[in-house]
């Protein structure tokens, strides 16, 4: 895979802005999509292209979302994809696309068509290269986020690397189609793309991203709110070489998807907007894995718990009132709240069975006091579990988010 | 009606943190209290005494909450019953209770126990024992919220008053028995306590109480997290001497109860922890009215929206992606958004039919930057309608929770 970023894309001075990733030979794909009912047009571009199951090119731009953009975002997420179609003697429907940044803003297309004149010259498979993608499409992201892994299929290595972004309007809750199935929770821009050089077919990649996406990215809260842009795309182009894939292939590419997925998600949540800590709110024992999904997430966005945190104050009070709003059910006499190190060790309980534990409020504010902890929840009702990747709420995410209106170009989402 | 606030109650030093009201003769009674899950004692305890339409007396700390205190927190509770009963020699169960403060730490029942005895010495029927009623009620709000009204109801006047306290953890969605409906939307501690001196029937009044309720506490947020304590009492003792209500004079109490409810509500938003400004969110053209509240909530509770009005922001890029995340059913291409004043003057539009108005954003910016505005919203989808009276999220807001470890007495709820 070859890929680049660079600047020029949208209209944001020096910063590299536009990012394009380029497979040699055609490649499975598959891709999860922003559930939002307010769906940016490239995501709608892209869900419509990738129908087929193949793709060989994508092409992305930040500080611009091309949402609520009406027929004008389409006409200029379609011709995104005409113009890289060009450039690499594709088809239109060979081409993927992605936007990031502001709501309801026109795409700057005389920046956008210069770009990508210009970016497919310098299509690089470096790893410098694919930092430079990394790059192009952060927002207020204040590092890239990339990673790669190689494991073996049969005989064969295989390679298998991503890029991603994210910082605010993080919540996912992504699908294959973008559409809401009825028993999904509500749940960012976050954008990932992924790349790997097995040879998949289309079903089994469509599943085993669908698997990865549901343990990671749409396990992620920064600040509660889903975007309209979200996505999450894999290619994988065959250049491995490796055969039919055995049961054993399947588990170890599915493990090692599931991994960098979930790393990728992981960066998303430590660089979110102004946050000071990562809590993994680890919930057990609800009855089931919706009402344990909904007591996670009603915790992890919780503004009093979230402030909490951000003051490193071990609060039990505030985390039980979240449980007992969220739609999952909870019984007081039940719930044990502790804390550990992200390695699991060192668990202190503040509450046991609904009641206050010996421990100590020192011995507990120690445990919350790093930039990243556990938080176990055992609810004692049954044998529903999650994870949820959380935040803090600090000062500097209202400060950053607030914005100056003096100055409308530092508005944004 | 006599009241009165004073110190002692609870462990806070020379603030008034105990108050008392007190009916001349028993009155019919009605409540509304939190659908969390996890209740605090006195709720409990409140629930259970009303269950026979009756009430002589009322006894509220402030400081500490009693939830999550286990059996201990209980007998407190009911010991506060006891013992204003015993001071005013009537029956435990003619006595209702309520608490606010800080979660999971047992009351100081010695000093509840020293003030019940002082405070029933210093009733009084004045406007400045009520002002003290209120004001001991307070925890983190900056001022006291109350209001009288008086309206005929056949020939005779009536008079109608309240007291209230919310400031954080503030998003009640209070039932008659505590328990949540299925249909009712998953929503701190307020409380509020009214009086009356008209003669209405316990079933009416409890008619007319849920009703002012869902148009008033039930449809305002802060920080959008539910209190385990919330709790809205009336006591009608009928010393009016007015007759059997006519429908006329049932719409006039009505009238004024909702007016009062609301009233109180919004002295609540205003005095939200670290708010700046209070917007009041108008969803009409929704599918149905649930839908249109999930559409108010949606926009009242994100984050990012929050803070775009914390910053003066007539950011609509935020607010149509809330809409979008929201359980409401949305169709970007129907929905308009716009902000007045207050008092629906001055209407501007940002979007129409999901497209930007031609409105410049300085005429924009100035109608968001009062301390208050409306946001107007038609999604243009059926006859839905909703109100939501939300706060800003600021800097402060988060200064004020994340507290100071190295102060545990500064944690809040």
């Amino acid at each position: 895979m070859k890929s680049i970023g660079t600047g020029k894309g949208s209209n944001k001075g020096q910063k590299r802005d536009l990012a394009v990733i380029v497979s040699e030979v055609p490649a499975t794909a598959a891709g999860m999509f922003t559930t939002n009912q307010i769906c940016a047009a490239p995501v709608k571009v892209c869900v419509n292209h990738i129908a087929n199951g193949k793709a060989q090119a994508v092409v992305i731009n930040s500080g611009n979302a091309n949402a609520c953009t009406g027929p004008t975002g389409l006409k200029d997420a379609k011709e995104m994809t005409a113009l890289m179609a060009e450039e690499l003697l594709l088809q239109p429907e060979d081409v993927l696309v992605g936007s990031t940044g502001r709501i309801g803003l026109q795409l700057p297309m005389p920046n956008i068509r210069k770009g990508i004149g210009q970016i497919v010259k310098e299509l690089d498979d470096s790893p410098t290269a694919a930092h430079h993608a990394a790059e192009a499409i952060m927002t207020s992201d204040t590092q890239p986020k990339e990673i790669a892994v190689e494991f073996k299929l049969g005989q064969q290595t295989v390679c298998l690397g991503g890029i991603a972004k994210g910082a605010g309007m993080i919540q996912p809750g992504m699908s294959p189609t973008g559409t809401r199935p009825a028993s999904m929770p509500l749940h960012a821009t976050m954008l990932s793309y992924l790349t790997t050089d097995a040879k998949i077919p289309t079903a089994t990649l469509k599943r085993c991203l669908r698997e990865a996406v549901a343990g990671s990215f749409n396990c992620i809260t920064v600040d509660g709110d889903m975007s309209t842009n979200d996505t999450v795309l894999i290619l994988a182009n065959g250049l491995s070489g490796n055969g039919k894939l055995s049961n054993k292939d399947l588990k170890t590419f599915q493990s090692a998807l599931n991994h960098v997925c979930l790393e990728l998600a992981k960066m998303i949540v430590r660089d979110g907007e102004g946050i000071s800590r990562m809590v993994t709110v680890r919930i057990k024992g609800a009855k089931t894995h919706k009402d344990a999904d909904a007591a996670a997430r009603s915790i992890g966005n919780s503004a009093l718990v979230k402030t909490s945190w951000n003051g490193g104050d071990p609060n039990w009070g505030r985390i039980i009132d979240a449980l007992g709003y969220s739609p999952a059910k909870v019984i007081e006499e039940k719930v044990d709240i502790g804390y550990s190190t992200p390695d699991k060790s060192k668990l202190v309980y503040s509450l046991k069975k609904g009641r206050p534990t010996p421990t100590d409020f020192k011995t507990l504010c120690k445990v919350v006091e790093p930039k990243e902890f556990d938080l176990h929840i055992n609810l004692n009702l049954g044998k529903g579990e999650a994870i949820l990747y959380a935040a803090d709420l600090t000062e500097q995410y209202v400060d950053y988010n607030k914005g100056d209106i003096s100055d409308p170009t530092s508005l944004g989402g």
